[in-house]
């Protein structure tokens, strides 16, 4: 009981935060404040989506459950109040995604797991809830996918996950502290891979343009 | 009974008219006869298979029922056969897109609430089944989405499912003609968008490439 | 029974072949290894997710089952191991992509008609598996999907798909044999069109450039 309330405000909490990094991909190729919303409506409700199709949980609850959308609306109207100074921050946006990167992945792997799915299976489709959202994201504005560049950002998706599993198979430890400390990994693992990121391109490329 | 068969036949022109939008906008990326017919299949087809998963209907009707098919093809085959003519019509385009917009959108929603979901799971259903077709058109001929672009696409999706989850609730009100209103309003508005739109870039464009 | 293995067999191979055909499809974009694994994955797991989703199939089965992770791992690992080498190869891409289209279209079709679908669907169904995942590879490598592009691609898959369909109209041929036959002739009837395309090009553009 307390898990699952714990759990829900978990995934409303990365459905707001990936609704934040949608809406300043948006802002970032120049979208006006209602392309914003929509693309951070599609980035906050997209992996969710997926990932309930694929377990054959119709229609996915991200649609039937309001407080999904009230959860992306808010990321997304944060954003478009302060538009103007969102749209200058690449950084910002990829510790959001990084954020909503480990929350996702593991509730993803936790709900696979309810599911009766294999073990495996479960750490795919983790992966899959982690980087559906921002594989939507980045096709839909037209860049480059995160998930197929140069930084570490599925195989952090593929550590959280599995250490979820994992922390399952010690019945000792307390499921909550489990979801908190493998969506850590997560985040951690991708934000230090972004971080290293950070700096290197200062060599190759003019500071200008940090996100090209 | 008289409602199922009027339904169907909305349905088929919505496919229609999403099969010739797909198809000119194959055309408007130079693809030749065998691609413009791909898109417009997958425009046409795109929404109601998208919606039938999501409401664990498989597999979907689009699939099962060759008149979608059917009427997808002929949509196509229209436009190959004035292929060099409709290249150069953006507007037309969008007209036909935002007519399919319409249909697709009230029926997505009406089969939504007939599925039992809560009527916001319906209006979002609704929404997704409008714009999706047109979506996959976009992201597969490689323009931005309409839906992310600067006239309104979504919220006239919104407003017209909105609309006609509130005419199911007076039940003096019948239910066909509900359809063809609220279709309505959302063609309606999209096109006023459109329309304000069309004049616009005269302003700040060259007239000879009304399409970038 | 013993189809079944074959089947199996055959659906591991066609996995294996359209990760090398995504893995290449990466080194020509140039990705790393991380993102040429990635997009491998993607593409060779793609076509049979979106089959068993529009089935009603769920949990796809090469979530559940780890032998088409394996498979589709080691065709990424073959490319990786010889990256430098692959990346050149445009021709080497669209010869495993023709041999991919050709498996999965006809167990596509195959598995549709055992769920008990009319034989149209099961041949869109079987078309939708074949080509579903270059084009989820194309649309993340940002290229212009296969399926429409100039080239006979759709259209082999209808006609493996439809002779494997007319193939089990006649009871006394054997099914193994019909699922080699009626792959062949997709795979086969796209090297064709691919062989076709091969000479034309250098009429028309540098050789120095063969994948622009």
């Amino acid at each position: 009981m307390e898990i699952d309330w714990f759990l829900r405000f978990f995934d409303f909490a990365g459905t707001l935060v990936f609704a934040i990094s949608g809406a300043i991909a948006g802002a970032r190729r120049r979208l006006d404040a209602y392309g914003l919303y929509v693309l951070a409506i599609v980035t906050a409700l997209g992996g969710g989506m997926i990932r309930d199709v694929l377990l054959g949980h119709t229609p996915p609850r991200v649609l039937t459950d309001i407080v999904y959308l009230a959860s992306a609306s808010a990321g997304a109207f944060l954003v478009i109040a302060f538009n103007r100074f969102s749209a200058r921050f690449e950084n910002v946006l990829r510790i959001f995604d990084a954020i909503g990167l480990g929350i996702f992945t593991v509730i993803g792997t936790r709900l696979s797991m309810e599911a009766g799915v294999p073990w495996f299976t479960a750490i795919m489709l983790g992966i899959i809830t982690g980087t559906g959202g921002g594989m939507l994201r980045d096709i839909l504005s037209g860049e480059v996918p995160y998930v197929l560049q140069k930084e570490i950002y599925a195989l952090a998706a593929l550590a959280g996950s599995a250490a979820y599993v994992g922390w399952l198979l010690i019945p000792e430890l307390p499921p909550s502290i489990g979801i908190l400390v493998t969506a850590s990994i997560t985040t951690g693992i991708r934000l230090i891979a972004v971080y290293r990121n950070w700096h290197l391109p200062q060599f190759k490329e003019p500071p200008k343009s940090p996100d090209k």
